[in-house]
């Protein structure tokens, strides 16, 4: 089920199953996701620690590597929308909301190529 | 535009104009983007901070602490979707395939109502 | 050798001979340092995940946890006391001379008992 | 007071002065306190986001930005050592300890150079 065809809902409401299956309601307060999110955040990390960015692009090339990449993202993605369950937030909604939002922040001419 | 109607491929598409639109690809090596990740995860977690799990629970009761609360949550998504679209990985499938594999891992038997 | 007689300056020493050993330093960026210290700290965090604040205070009684949770430590500290040899900075004056600000913005009468 | 005269024990005593001239002990759990920890390494992360590892190396030479990285460092040794308060762990032991098992862990021969 690629991305083109799967709605935040559906992957939200496997997490919700997974979750429900085994009864970790309890165990899944916003702080206890939170922290669980930037573990699994850290473990993504792991995988660019000691290369240059220039490197770490590379990774596209290597599907070893790409795909042990992809688990770990899985796990960010898995952790966030356990969050979103718990606290009966709109994923899509809150991020085009802060795209919009952001995008005020930088206006494009002012920020083309460029951060700061 | 809520969760039960838009696709992953949406979001990462609207990430991706945001993007393109400041030319910051130079700036989105994945090195980069998990490390910006890893910076808005601690933002989120700054709200749950100094409370206990069941005081984090009720931030669903605070409209004000649960808009700031998404809007963090939106900008951990953002990241990862720039980091999909860097990468060319299909995050749908990633976390598809990962919670099957989390399944075996965890079986539900075995895991009802604890983690280890 | 304990907290009572071991100097800022000996603990930075052995880790910088450490490194020196390795001829690691070409890989003791700033960048990739703070990367690690957040790898490190993250593997800390792991002990605490599941439990209220209060089992995390009982994690003081359980020895054998207790000694996982100090080499974790030791690991966050190590990447300070290199990132502080890469930088030159000096980490007992940059302690003492942000406590001695932070003290200022928390006066004792207002904050007493509460952070906010 | 420098790294070569002052002692671990001391930053301890004076964080640990700093926390009980407040009363903040009750929010002093391990668990809040390794939050609080990952909350200062992103602070001190996000000096060095969008730069290669070659222009963080060039912070040294800013007076400017290197004194405000002192300060998010010194947050981060704030925590560790209010951890090692709230644990009672003799943070010196523990880092010469690891490093020694480190060291064990990477022979100078085989890792010359080299991290993996």
């Amino acid at each position: 089920m690629p991305d083109s065809s799967t709605t935040v809902a559906v992957l939200r409401d496997a997490m919700g199953r997974f979750v429900a299956e085994r009864q970790w309601e309890p165990f899944h307060s916003p702080k206890n996701l939170v922290m669980g999110l930037s573990v699994e955040v850290a473990e993504l990390m792991e995988h660019f620690l000691w290369m240059d960015n220039e490197a770490s692009r590379q990774v596209v090339g290597d599907p070893a590597r790409l795909g042990e990449v992809a688990d770990e993202m899985a796990d960010v993605a898995c952790y966030l929308l356990a969050l979103s369950n718990t606290l009966g937030i709109d994923l899509s909604e809150a991020i085009l909301s802060k795209l919009a939002k952001t995008a005020l922040k930088y206006p494009v001419e002012q920020y083309r190529g460029r951060y700061q």
